[in-house]
């Protein structure tokens, strides 16, 4: 068995591994990425790409948007709509602020590019990843790779390795406190390369159910219909998604959406999920190892940034002596994750069509959108949590 | 059996009823109220009394706020509590507007002043009320008033007879669109001859359920808590009451509340209800006639004020020759009435224990109380709800 030392252990090399490590790097703080899957396997993962400003802030801090900035798309709003009636909130007039369309995948590539021109450590292709201590002093990370048993002894456990990874299972069950809400539909989502529908997101609540209409560049499109829990994709045809899109979005949008094959077409469920035990002794959780939210409103990536945001100054309070930045850490990201689940529960909830719907549930989703439409106060607060509340 | 003639026939003669009449005579527009019970009888209602600032400036208008300005309370803010944490909402800061605490019972007496000063009629005591031909062209109503027969034929019926009056009745159950929810649970109420616990409004969420803290003046407290449906009033002493609103308060304010005797005490069940046929043919519902909402926020009077402003521009606009006025009541008031809909039912929603609510939904109550906590522009949006949005 192989054995080093690092001052943080990342467990993960998704973005939020990424993001974490490189920023604990240019601080000076050693750390060590390990990854179960291959590169190119992380870097053909189709993930959403809405990026808040606090994520963009953290990449242009660490030199890590100079393509973003030179491709991604800055929307200044978005379009709701409501069977044939539609209307544009538009984020930039009420907050200052808008958000930047792209990639997930283009920010984990950014990222890599970084990591490897500073020369920092990522393990691929690890398997049998266990957490050992973690609530000890003396934490330390076993794997294997190529058959070669490896051990990194460490500070610091970050647990960067999504829902399914073991750092969270590696928290006594009992000790875990978890919240959970399951929705009784899915998102039928593909990607077409064709020009988008609208050059911003249009979120449309209809009778039929809900859609989204987004895209990845000025030449690639992504949309969404909600569909059953349980819906096979391959029961989809290409045509028979498109005329379902037609039917849930606005007449005019309708008539001017250009269609072509799908390149991609999956079915996603809604969660909703948190670990509330953010931190477990030298163990800190981040993204969607410790919560995972509905897709309407782009959350899920943002929140694992401001995840990464506090697990930064945590880390960087305890090399700098300052326990107590640690000791804050659960609090703080938490504080905010509730937020975002809040905001992303509200969207789904509006715009959704839930199976055994009362006519007065229907008519709260009705006046909800009447209220944003016509009052600017309202639309404010909903386009300050769109394009992300402020790291507090 | 006598007959007369007016223009527009009024039934029922609370205070949606008396401003929508004394609206109408003051435009030269004759009007004839009738009301089952007695003067005494109506003035002896406890309600409510929170007024937004478009029912404030309808009874400037027709010069009914003398008593009101000098005695009423105006409110710039309330007070929102978790548990044992505070925070203000500043309605004022926020929408330069604030609330008048009066209650709804001076609301009414000092119509009843203004109506008998003008000389205008108003018929108690009546039994036996039918409405004939609403949707015809020649509506009329009959009833009986000290034994005797009586035939009132209008122009026009204003259904102000609230909840269980026979003006919803008269359109027929088929062709009423009603929507409805009913809550788990009331608010079990108290009157009490002391000082109020603070000068503002306390709206407290609990673990152990809600609880209010309202005032109708500075020697008069009004006080509530949430119970399960169907509470006995009789089966809480006023020991217990006491008790339980200061384990719902936090605890400084539990520790200055002073307590005595309850002079009224009883249960009101939550719901919501609307009945969308606010029009049919010659017949305006207004009101509780036409929409019922949960009392947390304090939107029933306000919403019936909201329905006098547009009725009386339908009337108004009527006689003045444009029809259109009266074809558009239903529509403009009930997209008024679905908001306040939705803001009564959110607050319900944000403050009240629900049985059976999931560590979810709890989760999305505290975080959405956060957010109003720590987020001006959620802040904004809720204030610019409770001092009631403008009439569009």
């Amino acid at each position: 068995m192989t054995r080093r030392r690092t001052q943080v252990c990342v467990i993960g090399g998704g973005p939020s591994g990424l993001l974490l490590s490189h920023r604990l790097h240019r601080a000076g703080i050693d750390t060590i990425v390990i990854e179960r899957r291959t590169k190119a396997h992380v870097l053909s993962r189709i993930r959403a790409g809405v990026l808040e400003a606090g994520l963009v802030a953290q990449l242009r801090e660490i030199g890590c948007a100079g393509r973003l900035d030179a491709e991604g798309q800055v929307h200044g709003g978005c379009v709701l709509s409501v069977d044939s009636e539609a209307f544009r909130v538009d984020f930039a007039g009420l907050t200052g602020q808008g958000v930047v369309v792209y990639g997930q995948t283009e920010v984990t590539r950014d990222l890599f590019a970084a990591k490897e021109r500073a020369g920092e450590t990522i393990l691929f292709g690890v398997e049998d990843v266990a957490l050992h201590d973690p609530d000890g002093a003396a934490p330390f990370v076993t794997f294997r790779q190529d058959g070669i048993a490896h051990r990194v002894d460490c500070d610091w456990i970050a647990g960067c390795d999504g829902f399914h990874g073991p750092s969270r299972q590696a928290i006594p069950r009992d000790r875990r406190r978890e919240v959970e809400k399951v929705y009784p539909f899915g998102w039928l989502g593909i990607l077409s390369e064709t020009p988008p529908v609208h050059d911003e997101l249009i979120y449309a609540s209809s009778d039929r159910g809900f859609a989204l209409c987004s895209m990845r560049s000025a030449h690639l499109s992504r949309y969404y219909v909600q569909v059953p829990t349980g819906t096979d994709p391959a029961s989809w045809s290409d045509e028979r998604f498109w005329d379902e899109l037609r039917a849930r979005i606005p007449p005019e949008r309708a008539e001017a959406l250009v269609t072509g094959p799908a390149i991609e077409k999956s079915v996603a469920p809604l969660r909703s999920f948190v670990c509330e035990t953010m931190r477990w002794g030298r163990l800190l959780l981040l993204g969607d190892a410790a919560h995972i939210v509905p897709p309407t409103g782009a959350k899920g990536l943002n929140t694992a940034a401001s995840d990464v945001h506090y697990a930064f100054e945590a880390l960087h309070g305890h090399y700098g002596g300052s326990q107590s930045e640690a000791d804050h850490y659960a609090a703080r990201a938490l504080a905010r994750v509730w937020k975002a689940e809040r905001f992303s529960w509200w969207m789904t909830t509006l715009l959704h069509r839930f199976p055994g719907r009362s006519d007065f549930d229907r008519r709260m989703q009705e006046a909800e959108i009447a209220l944003l439409r016509d009052d600017d106060s309202y639309r404010r607060a909903m386009a300050r949590n769109y394009v992300g509340l402020p790291y507090s």
